[in-house]
C-alpha cells in the first residue's frame, strides 16, 4: 500500500536495510547533505529548523535553572589538553590542528575544540575569585570538531553543533546533585518535546567521559534495537579543578578547589528522532519540533473559494501559534500526501469544495496514518488538541515498542541472541573490565547504562557473584 | 560628580583616552574577557545575552523575508578560495589554516571560514536546479576566523559571532533589489533596536568586498567620531555563480546563471553599541537589547516589607515582559546605584518605606541621569513608556550628535582638520584611486559610504570635477 507513491519508492525498505533507509530519508527529505570535506555535513533549512526548535525549548529549561549562555573561543592552544591526563588520552587522537595562520607558521598549535572543559576551565579559575561567585553556570550553543573515520549525517560527523554547559559549585554534593538534575532536565525534554523514551543512569568506568568522575547518560532505542547516546552529564569532581586551578576564597578565608560539572547534547538529537519514529514512508516527526506542525493540501484547488478557505484556516491556525504549510503548488493531491508524509509532519488537513459546504476539514495523523473529520469551526483549537494527542501517542508507542524489546540474559549466548533479535539487554556484570572487554568482543554489545535498583545472581562472563546490572546493546 | 563613585574611577576619562575608557568598560563590566590565544575574546554572559537580544530581533526580520537558516561546515578546502580570483586575493592572507587532523597530515590543507560565499556557493551549485527553486534565501548565525594583527574585543577579533545570508536569484534585478532591501532591514534595524543612527549606501571599489560587484554598507559615527562599518550587503553580479557553477535550468528550458548577493552583521555590533552610547559612567545600553531592561534597587532593605515590595513589583513587570533585576545584595543603595550605572541598565527603580507608603517610585533614566517619581500603580505600563521614551531619545540624541559632527571640505587641509575635529567629512571626488588613496595617507581617514544625492563642484584632492560626494572618516 505505502509502495504505491514515487517517493517510497525512492526510499529503501526500513526493515531489509535500515541503515539505507536512514541515508535515503535524511537526503531526500532534505534534513541534510553532505559537505565538501569528507565526514562534515550540511544542515539544509529543513533540518535546521529542528534544531531551532530544539535549542528553543532547551534553552528556556537551562535559564529557568540559572544556566547563563556565553561563547568561548574556538581554538585551543594543544597544551591546555595535556593538564588532564585522561582528558588529553580521550581527545587528542581526535582533534582538528590549526598550524598556519595569518600567513605564518604559529609557535604553539591550535586544536579546534573538540569540547572546552580545558578552556572553559582556564577562564572559570579566572572567574571565581570568591565563594560569592559560585555556583558558576555556563552554557555555550556551539560548533565542535572530532575527526571520526567512519561517519554519518547528524549521528557521527566531523562537525556538529552542540550545547555545552559547564558549571563550578563549592561543594561534592551540590555538583553531583547538579549533574543528576541536568540529566533529568534532559530526560524530561527528549520525552516531552521529543517523544523518545530514554533509559538514565550511570555509565561504566569504560564508557565515562574522559576526565569525569562518573558519566551519566540517557540512552534511547532506535528502531532497529541499537542504542544511541543521546545525553551526557558529567561530574568531574576536582579533577579539572585541579588541572586548571579554579579555586575560590571560601567563608573562612581559605582557598578551596571547586568541584566541576559539564553536560551535553547534540545535533545528534535530530538522528535519534528520526530513527525513534521515522516509518517505511519517511519521517515522523513529534509536533513540538517538527518546523511544519501541519500542512493544508486543497482539494480541488481551482473550485472557486478553496484557495481563499485554505489562507483563511492557514491565517487562523498561524495567529494561534502553529507552524503551518499551505501547498498550493501544481502538483496532484495524492502527490502532495505522499511528499508530506515524507516529510514527517505530523498532521495533514485536507479541504475541497464539498467539506467546505459541510463546515469540515478532514485530518489525517502521520503517525497512525488514521483520518478524522472535523468541523471547521475552532479549527485550531482542534488541530492543537490532536497535535498534543499525537504528541503524547508517539511517546507511548516508541515506549511500548522499547518495552517489548527489552530482555534479560545470563550467559553470552543469550546475549549475543538478545542483541542479534534487536533487543536491550540487562544482564548481571561482576564489575571487572574484563567481562566487560569480553562482551563487547563476542557480541559487538557495550555496557549503554547501569540499571539501578536491578539485581541478578550472576555475572553473565564469568559466573562469579553480580554486582550490578547492565543494560548491553550496540550503539550509534 | 560622577568622579565620586569607586566604579568610574575605574575607567579612564571617556574624552582622554577613549580607547582605554572602551578597553576598562568591557572589562568592567563583564562584556568580555581576552582568550588564551592573541586576539581571541570570551564573551561572558553579559555581553553574550546582548548578542541573543540582537539575533532574536534580527532572526525574525529575516524569516519575515522568507530566509531560512541553516548551518554550513566551518572547514573549507584551500582550493575553494582560488576560484574566485579577487575573493582568495582579498581573504587569503587572514584564514587559519588546518593541515593536522586525527593524528594525519590532511592531503588538502582546509580554511576555518572567513567567510562562506565558496561552500554556499558549492551547495547552491547542487540545489538550484529549476527555476522554481529560486529565489533562494539561506542565513547562518556561525563563527568565523580572520587571523588579524591588532585586535579590540568586539571590534576586531581572530574569531567572531556574526550572521551571513546568501541568496541566488534568476536576474540581476532582483538580486540588487534584495541586496538593498537587505540594507534597509539592518538601518532599520540599527536605528530602532539598536538606537544607533547609520550612514547607508555604496562603497567605493577600493573598501568593496573582495569578489563582490558592489558593496553597499552602514556607517555608524562612534563617540570620538570615527566611522563604524556596522554592517554590509553584498551584490555579487554573477561572479559567484560563474566561479561555482550556481545554473539552473530556466522557463524556456535553457541553462542560466543565478545572480548571487550575501549580507553580514557581527558582534562588532555590540562594539558600536558601546561607543555610540557610552559615557563617563560606563555603559548606557537601549532598552531593546539590554540584557537587564530595569533594576530595583530597596532603599532601607532592612525595613518591614520593603524586600517584599521590591519582589511583588519585579514579579510584576516581569510578567508584563520586562527583563528585570531586583538587587537585594549587602551593598548600599550609592554602591548599587553606580554599579548598575556602569552596566548601562536603561532604568532603575529605587523603592523604600516612604514611597510605599505613599504608593510612589522613583525612576532614574541611565541615558539622562533624570529621576522621575511616578505612582506604583500600573508600573508596568509606566516603566514599559519610559523604556519606549529612552530608547527613542536614544537614537534621538545619536543622531543630534552625528549630524552636528558632519561637516564638508574641499581641499586637503579641510578633510585632515574635519577629521583631526572628530567628523564625517564630506567632499567631491573626482573617482580616481590616486586621489582616495592619497586622502588617507596624508588624513588617516578612508572613503566610507557614497551620499548619494548630493554634490560638490571640484574633487578635494586634483580639483578636478568632482563625480562624486563621499563621506570620509578614519575608521575602526
Amino acid at each position: 500500500m505505502a509502495k504505491e507513491n514515487q517517493f517510497v519508492e525512492q526510499i529503501a525498505d526500513i526493515n531489509a536495510d535500515f541503515p539505507q533507509w536512514y541515508t535515503d530519508v535524511v537526503l531526500k527529505t532534505k534534513l541534510v547533505d553532505y559537505g565538501p570535506v569528507k565526514g562534515t555535513m550540511v544542515i539544509r533549512p529543513y533540518g535546521y529548523a529542528i534544531w531551532e526548535n530544539i535549542q528553543k525549548e532547551l534553552d528556556s529549561r537551562f535559564k529557568k535553572r540559572g544556566v547563563e549562555n556565553a561563547y568561548f573561543p574556538l581554538l585551543i592552544p594543544m597544551s591546555y589538553f595535556t593538564k588532564e591526563a585522561e582528558h588529553v588520552e580521550g581527545f587528542a587522537p581526535e582533534v582538528a590542528i590549526v598550524t598556519v595562520a595569518g600567513g605564518e607558521e604559529l609557535a604553539e598549535p591550535l586544536a579546534i575544540r573538540p569540547t572546552s572543559e580545558t578552556i572553559i576551565g582556564t577562564m572559570m579559575s579566572k572567574w571565581t575569585q570568591s565563594y560569592r561567585d559560585l555556583p558558576m553556570k555556563v552554557n555555550q550553543w556551539c560548533n565542535v570538531m572530532r575527526w571520526e573515520k567512519t561517519t554519518r549525517p547528524f549521528l557521527r560527523t566531523s562537525e556538529f553543533l552542540w550545547q555545552e554547559g559547564h558549571t563550578a559549585f563549592a561543594s561534592a554534593e551540590e555538583a553531583e546533585r547538579d549533574t543528576l538534575a541536568m540529566l533529568g532536565v534532559y530526560k524530561e525534554f527528549a520525552e516531552n518535546c521529543l517523544a523518545i523514551p530514554v533509559l538514565t543512569g550511570r555509565k561504566t568506568d569504560k564508557e565515562k567521559f574522559a576526565g569525569a568522575e562518573a558519566t551519566y547518560t540517557m540512552e534511547a532505542m532506535m528502531k532497529d534495537g541499537k542504542s544511541l547516546q543521546a545525553g551526557t552529564s558529567h561530574y568531574m569532581g576536582q579533577n579539572f579543578a585541579n588541572a586548571f586551578d579554579i579555586q575560590y576564597l571560601g567563608k573562612e578565608g581559605v582557598l578551596e578547589k571547586a568541584y566541576t560539572s559539564s553536560w551535553g547534547v547534540s545535533t545528534r538529537l535530530i538522528g535519534a528522532v528520526i530513527m525513534t519514529h521515522g516509518d517505511e514512508r519517511g519521517l515522523v516527526l513529534p509536533p513540538v519540533v517538527a518546523p511544519v506542525q501541519c500542512v493544508i493540501v486543497p482539494i480541488a484547488a481551482r473550485k472557486g473559494g478553496v484557495v481563499e478557505a485554505c489562507e483563511a484556516l492557514k491565517a487562523e491556525l498561524e495567529n494561534a501559534g502553529l507552524r503551518v504549510a499551505f501547498d498550493n503548488s501544481d502538483n496532484s493531491p495524492g502527490w502532495k500526501f505522499n511528499e508530506w508524509e515524507m516529510k514527517g509532519v505530523p498532521v495533514r488537513i485536507e479541504l475541497g469544495p464539498r467539506d467546505i459546504e459541510a463546515g469540515k476539514m478532514l485530518l489525517a495523523r502521520r503517525d497512525t496514518l488514521e483520518k478524522l473529520e472535523k468541523p471547521l469551526e475552532n479549527a485550531a483549537e482542534t488541530v492543537k488538541e490532536l497535535l498534543a494527542t499525537v504528541q503524547k501517542d508517539m511517546l507511548e508507542a516508541a515506549r511500548a515498542r522499547r518495552e517489548s524489546r527489552i530482555v534479560y540474559a545470563d550467559d553470552m549466548a543469550s546475549i549475543l541472541k538478545g542483541v542479534d533479535e534487536g533487543n536491550f539487554v540487562k544482564a548481571g556484570w561482576c564489575g571487572c573490565r574484563e567481562c566487560e572487554d569480553k562482551i563487547k568482543e563476542e557480541t559487538g554489545a557495550t555496557a549503554r547504562v547501569f540499571a539501578e535498583g536491578e539485581s541478578r545472581e550472576n555475572c553473565a562472563v564469568c559466573g562469579k557473584k553480580s554486582e550490578h546490572v547492565i543494560v548491553f546493546a550496540r550503539a550509534y
